[in-house]
């Protein structure tokens, strides 16, 4: 049976979250039933992993089995036709039967935007966490630095999260500014959860100056998550890529 | 009396446009009813200009006079707590009694934003024009390039514009690329009613190989409107910047 990979992008700020519930609509929904009206039938949808209630997606992937004759790179077309405009398909192929979303997953890189001024913003306040206070963007970046490497990161995981395996691979942390913008760029074998928000929160802290850069290899040390800083909110928090060793 | 200037962001989608008028929310309105409360008594607002309905802003500019003894700078902080989310002031000071925002205006700075890729943008949407053909970038360029100068712009202006003068000096008009993102910057010492709009489409005509870049001094000649491109939609355009010689 075809086995279909997609990659999508949402605007998670209408939805409970990726993952199927009873008490709001998700975008695994809104893919199932679209999917449901272009194949003609009903499928499971294997997401990379969940993302929290609010939070975004450029490259989110996502595989399905189905007897449908269409050939997969269609799908995204398809798809679109009957997706709402806040989720949109941005490319379909065809992947071998071994590929799971998120068995197959090697990595992800997740960004977080931080927007830094007084007032905020009106155009990207849904894609951005207004910081009112002044940051100190240099301790910010230095911070981000220390998380590279191999660490526990048991300080930087909110209570809920399954993952048993809490030490992680982070081969990109790195913060870069456009005026008042600040993008956070995080990659990592894997993340525990709201790994990235409250790392995010920890790094604002520092550029709050209530931390130090030279605090992080203690605070992971310490695998104490009242060391760390706030979650940071779902809606500056964006997942980009899902890594793949071979598709 | 003092003379406040405002900047102001507005994301535009919820608006009958900037102008008050009886069928819509409009963001002046918004604006007077903040100004309202925190001055509190009404005022009169001038704008620099209308921006149609769905049109967005990160610096339009706009100027009030009030009695209320309330330092200048003080009104961006005040009136954001009385505003909604996506209208925005930016910042605000004190200017001479002589400075209207609107007849004190020299110039213009607009950014129209085209997502030019198949499937479309879930997270940007709002703030682009989709355009799903495939577009000769480099002939866009080059045709945008022949709006520089000063020329009639009778046949970039819809029907229904108060401006009885239609020569115009563009100073920059530029397309710039990001990605599956077109941004087309252009200022100038005035516009005409949907004159960006018109200059958009009609770049966006020349990608598509419908027009060449060398037919544009042409097609100003003409001043005839049937000869230029679509009206591109609104919500691709944002008035980035108002100029003025001395505030």
């Amino acid at each position: 049976m075809p086995n279909i990979k997609l990659i999508i992008e949402y605007e998670g700020t209408e939805y409970g979250g990726w993952q199927s519930q009873i008490n709001a609509p998700t975008v695994q929904d809104a893919l199932l039933e679209a999917i449901r009206k272009v194949t003609g039938g009903p499928v499971k949808l294997y997401g990379s992993g969940r993302t929290d209630s609010g939070v975004h997606a450029l490259g989110q992937v996502a595989n399905f089995q189905t007897e449908a004759a269409i050939p997969a790179e269609r799908y995204a077309c398809a798809l679109n036709t009957m997706l709402p405009p806040d989720i949109r398909v941005r490319s379909s192929y065809p992947v071998p039967d071994r590929f799971h979303a998120q068995f197959s997953a090697v990595g992800k890189h997740y960004r977080y935007t931080i927007y830094n001024d007084r007032h905020g913003t009106a155009l990207y306040r849904r894609v951005s966490w207004h910081v009112g206070w002044k940051l100190d963007r240099q301790a910010m970046i230095e911070a981000a630095a220390c998380f590279l490497g191999t660490h526990d990161f048991s300080a930087f995981q909110s209570t809920g999260g399954v993952e048993r395996e809490t030490v992680k691979t982070v081969n990109r942390s790195e913060i870069t500014c456009d005026g008042p913008f600040l993008y956070y760029d995080v990659a990592a074998d894997g993340f525990l959860y709201n790994m990235v928000r409250i790392m995010t929160g920890t790094l604002a802290k520092v550029g709050q100056g209530k931390l130090k850069p030279e605090d992080i290899p203690a605070i992971l040390e310490s695998q104490d998550r009242d060391r760390a800083g706030y979650t940071a909110p779902a809606h500056g928090l964006c997942l980009m890529e899902v890594y793949y060793s071979c598709d």
